[in-house]
């Protein structure tokens, strides 16, 4: 068997109060159809990462609306994840390195894991690339295992400049599922050919760790152990140290506002591996762009930064950052925007499903564009507000976990039909 | 030179509400003489334990007080570190192998500490017998670099029942310190020949993400997170799981009371090293005695424990346990007391220290007595509240950490003079 992931208890009656009785009831009537479906999600892993935290409350949600829904982890190996991060950077658009024997490393592992695959299924749910050809050996075994079970493959990257030999090498694999999910049009590569080819974007959960209501003493007193100052103006980006994510160009942003801002401070806040070796190349990179300089703050997980510090920092906030290269979805936009925080984010991905240029927060493509507009909002809070207050009502109606279990449902009776 | 760890801020005047202006006063006051005086505490690790969220609240704070405190941790392997959690059970009592292949070990990395060891000090704080030798292994060095510093050697384990061999080995390497301290005058063995020997508790961070107000709404929803029905009785003990904490004890102790309390639920909460083979095995031993009872949670970090939901579980709770066999201090007895929960804790080490006898908790000695108490309390909600809040008086009057604070100081002024 895969490794089972254990999991939190989630009651859908309270997001009553975020997404409305409306959306709850209807969620209901959708899953009343689907009471006792068998629904296992496939990831790779259960820390760490947005696709973790989707899983984290997709799973509970679905089985308290009466599904059978696990989440399972495939087996895999530092080598293994060495080849499907290239694999990961490749479908970015990176230039890495494609070789034969990264590909038979691939195909052993998903071999093994195909071959501890256990249960019986009504909806498979394989996220991105890691397990992507599980279905495939499952059917080369023997006995064909795959059972009556419609199997789905949830692409959550950025597929729109991606590696031409490295998607043709995962795409035979992707196209034996049954549909295929993304968050945009724009990923979809032209190649694929597929029946069923559906939009789902992802979305956020208001009762989580990191989403909840804190008190503003709280949020000072998180933000003071961090050496930010609550009263002085504070810029915030969230995200991992990688080149995709710009922290560099973050910080030169920073530096152009703070002329017309005195008294700015920008938070750098994410997580690391202690793993990942890459993750301490890049946050050495921001620290040399940092530069010593005392109102510039780089946090992690090393510095015990966890959800709900998290949480804090982006209430903190006067303006958030989200200033990717490339992005999938950036959960921590619509996280900001529902703390009524504006958002500026890379013009890329699926950031520009959630900032509505100039109501909730702005697009940018350059670091000039980004310091300008961080300095518009931080020069006129009453307008920072209000685009706070609209980036909520946005968040409400479109990115909240209980309109993204809608969408699933309606997909399984796409694929029941 | 050894791993310093980073630092939050933490600055003390918000202490004032917590430990009253006078408290801080004094401390400001004893700090004086010692501003720019270099301090450093050295342990065995960064994350996870009493002393390293001790450490975390006690530099910052010595910094904020003008002191140049910092915080190394030793170098280590995993070899050593089995040697040194084999010394931590002999200290405590149990009965483990002690060969000479473990003391070469030891000694082998402590040499290589004492190499390794930079920075000219006033005070050098050494905690635990991980670290123990340095100084000892500093001063055979050619040249001695010991310098003019104090050196003090802090013991957080109770030595009462001692192994004698693994006590003899270390014993020298402690008396070269120029004071020994201490949680009770019990913990001290007899042996120890030292000038000075001092005694100091350890102490709570009220202002930690442990121990910072939540509001009932956000420990509502954690607690459901984890099948924990607020409108229903708790019981809960937070800690890990090793037969010094007797979690086994305390699921019987909490059947008996069911009896008297319907709908009673127990919460174990923990924190597993996945490094640490011997707390999973625990971990089996307590799932084996639950048995699949529902109303018997038990949650780890590998559930997404962390700090604020511990803070969350103990403010819920309507009785907390620290039903330990062998404790140097409870520093959970003293978070849930300063929460306003009354406490039953094992009639052991430090727990006596922190609960007085039918004043804001019980100290038992066997399964019986605690479920006796247990449900004595649940009974009488009245009561068990009014017992919390005068445990919550008795921490800040003795258990803050700015009273730890003044006591490092005082000792630092005794040996200056």
């Amino acid at each position: 068997m895969l490794e089972r992931v254990p999991l939190l208890v989630k009651d859908l009656a309270p997001y009553e109060d975020d997404a409305g009785a409306d959306a709850i009831a209807e969620l209901r009537a959708l899953a009343e159809p689907f009471r006792g479906a068998r629904v296992l999600h496939v990831n790779a892993t259960a820390f760490g990462g947005g696709v973790a935290e989707l899983l984290g409350t997709v799973v509970p949600l679905m089985r308290d609306l009466g599904l059978e829904a696990e989440w399972q982890v495939m087996h895999g190996s530092d080598e293994f994840f060495g080849v499907t991060k290239s694999i990961h950077n490749a479908l970015q658009g990176a230039d890495v390195p494609w070789t034969l024997e990264m590909q038979d490393a691939y195909v052993d592992k998903l071999r093994e894991n195909a071959l501890a695959f256990e249960g019986e299924w009504d909806f498979v749910i394989i996220h991105d690339p890691q397990p992507a050809a599980i279905l495939a050996f499952l059917e080369q075994a023997a006995i064909n295992r795959r059972g009556s079970a419609k199997w789905i493959w949830r692409c959550h990257i950025d597929l729109t400049d991606a590696n031409e030999r490295v998607w043709e090498f995962l795409r035979p694999y992707v196209e034996r599922h049954d549909a295929s999910v993304w968050t945009m049009p724009e990923f979809v590569p032209a190649s694929l050919e597929m029946d069923r080819v559906v939009l789902i974007p992802p979305a956020i959960d208001p009762r989580s760790v990191k989403n909840l209501h804190l008190d503003q003493p709280f949020v000072d007193e998180i933000c003071h152990q961090y050496r930010i100052d609550t009263h002085r103006p504070i810029m915030c980006q969230v995200s991992r140290f990688d080149p995709w994510k710009d922290p560099v160009g973050v910080i030169e942003a920073f530096r152009i506002a703070r002329e017309q801002v005195p008294g700015l401070q920008l938070l750098l806040a994410g997580s690391m591996a202690t793993d990942d070796p890459e993750g301490f190349h890049y946050w050495e990179l921001a620290e040399k762009a940092r530069a010593g300089d005392p109102d510039i703050t780089m946090v992690s997980n090393i510095q015990q930064v966890g959800s709900v510090q998290i949480n804090a920092f982006q209430r903190a906030a006067d303006v958030v950052l989200q200033k990717s290269l490339r992005e999938g979805f950036g959960l921590t936009v619509s996280e900001a925007l529902w703390k009524g925080r504006p958002v500026i984010g890379g013009q890329c991905g699926g950031i520009a499903l959630q900032i509505r240029e100039g109501e909730d927060g702005f697009l940018v493509d350059s670091v000039e564009k980004c310091a300008a507009r961080a300095a518009e909002l931080l020069t006129d809070p009453a307008r920072a507000d209000a685009m706070g207050g609209n980036g909520r009502e946005h968040v409400r109606e479109r990115f909240l976990s209980t309109r993204l279990l809608a969408d699933w449902l309606r997909l399984f009776a796409d694929l029941s039909g």
